[in-house]
């Protein structure tokens, strides 16, 4: 589908991976159903299919990339191959990019480099959804922090979290039902922490204010403002350390760039105390955590990863897809040609 | 009366100063008040005097240090300087210290880096007393995050937030005044969010269980599993990857070795856009998030490190002590005959 949009084989190939990536790890949000937005990013030139990536700044230790608004996924798959490539020999490198677009998982980077034994970091500012402490509209993004550290026995820890509370999709689940939501998830036009789904999201579609809250909620009593500078501090490290767009500019409108900006980066173990001793004390740390005395009507303390993987293996054979995306790929697929082999009910 | 105890006079100048940064940015509970403690640790061994300082490996970018029990302030200080003088011709430099001990503010390593016009990273693993999610007792620390960018001609970026939604002191308070406290900051011994600041207190003194809550409450559901994954992460950055105490190991006892662990470092602006572009960046950001609508009933969206600003400001002629850490003060210079001024009663 990408390439009949005119992207080449290998960059469609490899955005392909990293949205079949979400998939198997139980990340859906992330997966082949937004693939339509990236076909709709083409066609409305937001997307651009053969980009004029620039190195803007190189050392041993670092990179700055302008994306020239390319496809995110290729852009920082490449970046991050460059980075490996350096770490090995210089023991660490980091990258920014300017000028991307959406990048999928944040946390496929770092698990590139946790494949080659390495620490691997993954961040990205992201379209404005969150108010700052204290504010009452959209001004920062979910602004996802990924970092994963490679054991010996055990998986890796593989840390992969949006800086607001939950993603808006948990909103819309939320309004569905009906339901009230934690007054932590987001604040109506006045700022207010609210607990009306519905009513929340009506708001911030029709731009009357309001929008997700930082992890922590609305409130310097529960926290909120570090929530608020941890995605500040993502917008600051992608953002501005690149030159690109960083809080209310990004990604606002379907017909202008979308100017997202990544930071990405690889830690060589070797740079401290090396990969036998690091993966060992990992997992010596990793089973500290789990084996600690759970809370009552608790059986398990997880690690950070531990769910997706137990989803990767669980999707082994194969991955469940909801009818609603496999419609929208098959009239994605109509559209050019493709024919999508039957949709079938799993037991999913 | 650190050199009265047998520090080294550079190392008690090091260690005092960093205490007093604690004070001036308002920041008590980390300022002089502490120094009975370190009196005290120096006096039963846990903190050594004239430590054995080694670096367990080098490279041109990182540092592995092993502290020998010394003092956190002055062995922190150095790797700190040693960081920022690699940074300045190798473009970055982190380094790990184990088997150190409390270190006062995390922020401070990062003014260091901010007075140099460099970006400053300081992390540290503490004492455990926070319980993972769906856990029950303190098995990690309250692992403070400390990340610092230099402005142009705005006051730098400085987010120093321990990744606990609240550090234990603020359950004290409010036992103190007889008040529920947020079922989000602390979890009792079977596990349960719990409001009883004062039964909280007691059930974690006695050790029967329960502990502070990490950023985000006890539950999945508000995100408390991404504040107990931030926590993590410090404690493998500084703790795994320098071979030294990680969670439940971590200064646990008075008669035995701290083997607290710290994770340090500098990135020179030149590696990515350079410190005139990024500084520029950083002011239209600061002022883009100040700008932003308020909620109703606020007047101001702050910075991180814009409130520890304002008290250096106000602090500028003197900095008010509590009478109660006058006292202190007063106790440990009267045992070894130093005599302290007279207090006198401020407006503050």
């Amino acid at each position: 589908m990408l390439v009949a949009q005119g992207l080449g084989a290998e960059d469609a190939r490899i955005t392909a991976e990293v949205l079949l990536s979400a998939d198997r790890r139980g990340i859906g949000s992330h997966g082949v159903a937004r693939l339509k937005r990236y076909v709709d990013g083409i066609k409305n030139g937001v997307i651009r299919t053969h980009p004029d990536v620039k190195t803007v700044r190189e050392t041993p230790v670092s990179l700055v990339i302008d994306g020239d608004g390319g496809m995110g996924q290729p852009l920082t798959y490449r970046a991050m191959q460059r980075c490996l490539e350096k770490a090995r020999t210089n023991f660490m490198c980091f990258a920014t990019i300017r000028n991307s677009n959406h990048y999928g998982i944040a946390g496929y980077y770092v698990l590139m480099a946790l494949a080659e034994g390495m620490i691997g970091i993954s961040l990205t500012n992201t379209t404005p959804l969150v108010v700052p402490t204290f504010g009452r509209n959209v001004t920062i993004g979910t602004n996802p922090i990924a970092i994963g550290f490679p054991g010996k026995n055990e998986k890796p820890f593989l840390l992969d979290m949006a800086t607001s509370t939950v993603p808006r999709g948990k909103l819309e689940v939320y309004a569905r039902r009906e339901e009230p939501i934690p007054d932590c998830w987001a604040c109506d036009a006045s700022g207010q922490p609210s607990t009306n789904a519905a009513a929340l999201l009506d708001d911030m579609i029709k731009r009357r204010g309001g929008g997700l809250l930082p992890l922590g909620g609305g409130d310097e009593m529960t926290g909120g403002h570090k929530g608020y500078g941890l995605s500040a501090m993502v917008d600051i490290l992608c953002g501005v350390l690149s030159g690109g767009m960083v809080g209310p500019e990004v990604a606002v409108s379907d017909n202008a760039p979308a100017g997202v900006a990544h930071f990405i980066g690889v830690i060589n173990p070797a740079a401290f105390l090396g990969a036998d001793e690091i993966g060992k004390g990992l997992d010596a740390y990793v089973r500290t955590l789990r084996n600690a005395d759970k809370a009552e009507g608790q059986e398990r303390i997880y690690i950070a990863g531990e769910k997706e993987y137990n989803f990767e293996v669980k999707y082994r054979e194969f991955v469940p897809l909801q009818k609603k995306v496999f419609e929208i790929l098959n009239k994605i697929g109509d559209e050019i040609g493709l024919s999508i082999t039957e949709y079938k009910k799993g037991k999913d």
